[in-house]
């Protein structure tokens, strides 16, 4: 099966694709706002740091409806790329997988149903200051990630938050974790300057030094995390202490993991990373190299995609770095192929998204984007 | 069985009950506020008119720990006597039953996860005005109950808002059909006459007539309903296209069916009523004569309680025909009942429900309550 990338150890890998193999999976969404990614250049989540706040909410739309309604469009890069969206929607749509929308803390309300843990917008962790009660989001979050797991054979979750990488970084800086060189961006060109300036901002105002919060989980998300991380890792505790669950996203993934492994590490021999080859082939990323640190036996899947020969540029340009990784785009992907038994292939998935640019680009110009 | 009471044609029982018998259902709470539980003498689901805003976000918060956070105690009538969200809770303990809490529009936001559908409290409908954007609610939660329904085998769907009878009843009258005489209470002495006294005058208000309605549920909730409706058929619909479901509930429930009937009436052969034995034996109440006017092959079961020999008198109390149903105490247990192979009985749920209850006593002297 080359449609799926596999790192890590053989066997444990093995074991794990042989728990999901043609089960049913949910996929669950989380979504949250940073003030952090109106710092200009620092995500490409949106066409303008402005219009981030935008971009989780407009992702689940397009999840639910096929176009957005809190913007026109859909969410692209400055450079007119659109969302990885488009692509978890073309998964869960051919393999019919049921999804849900969970919401960390955000600014604009996505027009969709949603599950709510109790938490506001995150602050600009440059002032020193990120996430308001993560306790409380986390437990709430905890309760419903068991009750999912009740329902489901498994769980695949995944995350819309522009500025994500950053508090990502934040948090795995601030817990230790050597990972100043090994985190993603949606930018071609990483930019890592700007990410650690922000993050040293934040200590300096907070009087924190790295590895300070090693054993304070809780405390890394309130000072250096965004809304979404104590929402997914608390999901994802609650569900993962009796089924398997994907971890769908790229390096912010190894923050939650971080998190995890600091409140209740048993539940890590039930996980999986699902993220996409655009992450694993990424010179300037080094998601194993983070997970390592954490636990070495988790394994990591990517879905292999080659956009080089899609025919709309907009989904060319994936080749070039930008974008890489979102709304659970690589880790639905994966659970199509083993759900479906291999029947839905990166091919066929490829294929569909072909058409749903088109069908997009007819409706909105999505030309214009990138013109 | 005859921990079940049956009405209506034998052969869809016997169908509807075979497509669940062993089955994994998952419970769904839904709340909502409405002013018109304000209305003095109205609603006894809680100690007093202004407290009734707390019993729902209180009843899903003690489904979740056992105790409330929202207010002391648990939500109790004006005489003391505790919510039927004490059965609710020891059946889907007893079963571990997974369960989920929806938001059709509240002033008081309970402290748990909760999946939110864009609705807001409902207003006093003696105003003439009842609920904003009923559609979109519906819709929302449409979408969740479609998702729900490729999760589970089947659906229990049980409601907690004070003044819901009063709602229930303008809705029904606003749509035409005969529920005057037939509508039950929370009170043992059914206030019916500050019921239609608050529906006449909402209609003297908008200037509806009865059945004007008719075939526009929107509307009838709009005017005359509240915020939990919505969700509820929202809910149902999404779900009932393809799962069975039970309503969960007392003469609310008809007040929903009528609202399907008129939007989709083909999901109504995969619902059917659970209740309790004390709203089929309450000679002021006639669900069954207002089911009959909707469609008359939907079963109604009943889960046959007796709590004559119950130690606590805050619940032998509920053989006087207060309370009688609510957070879905009747539906639930025949959920238990039936996906436990019958393992699970109302002795079993009733024997764990005095435990529970001495131990909320310990907790918060219920004993007061009742003086």
């Amino acid at each position: 099966m080359d449609d799926i990338i596999k790192i890590g150890n053989r066997q444990i890998i093995s074991n794990f694709i042989s728990r999901i193999y043609t089960k049913k999976p949910l996929f669950l969404c989380v979504i949250g706002n940073t003030d952090t990614a109106k710092i200009p250049g620092i995500s490409a989540a949106g066409a303008n740091p402005n219009i981030t706040d935008y971009t989780p909410a407009a992702d689940v739309e397009y999840l639910h409806y096929g176009e957005c309604r809190c913007i026109d469009g859909v969410p692209i890069t400055p450079e007119g790329i659109p969302t990885p969206g488009l692509i978890t929607k073309a998964a869960i749509e051919l393999t019919n997988i049921p999804f849900m929308v969970g919401v960390g803390g955000i600014h604009i309300i996505p027009q969709t149903p949603y599950i709510y843990f109790g938490g506001t917008p995150g602050e600009n962790i440059s002032n020193g200051y990120a996430v308001k009660n993560p306790e409380i989001i986390f437990k709430n979050a905890m309760i419903f990630g068991k009750n999912l797991s009740k329902m489901v054979d498994y769980l695949v979750i995944g995350e819309s938050i522009a500025g994500g990488t950053t508090t990502a970084l934040g948090v795995l800086l601030s817990m230790g974790y050597d990972a100043k060189d090994r985190i993603s961006s949606s930018l071609s060109i990483n930019p890592i300057k700007k990410k650690l300036k922000a993050i040293d901002a934040g200590m300096n105002k907070s009087k924190v030094c790295i590895g300070d919060f090693k054993d304070h989980p809780f405390k890394a998300i309130e000072y250096f995390g965004d809304p979404m991380q104590p929402a997914h890792a608390g999901i994802i505790i609650g569900a993962a202490t009796s089924i398997p669950v994907i971890l769908a996203g790229g390096t912010q993934m190894s923050a939650i993991l971080a998190i995890i492994n600091a409140i209740n590490p048993q539940v890590l021999k039930n996980i999986a990373i699902g993220t996409t080859s655009w992450i694993i082939k990424d010179k300037n990323t080094d998601l194993k190299g983070i997970v390592e640190q954490i636990n070495p036996d988790i394994p990591i899947l990517a879905a292999n995609f080659n956009f080089s020969n899609m025919k709309p540029q907009g989904l060319q340009s994936y080749e070039k770095g930008v974008v890489k990784e979102g709304v659970g785009a690589g880790g639905i992907t994966i659970a199509s192929i083993l759900s479906s038994k291999g029947k839905i292939t990166i091919e066929k998935i490829q294929k569909k998204l072909e058409k749903d640019y088109e069908a997009l680009n007819e409706l909105y110009a999505l030309s214009f984007w990138y013109g």
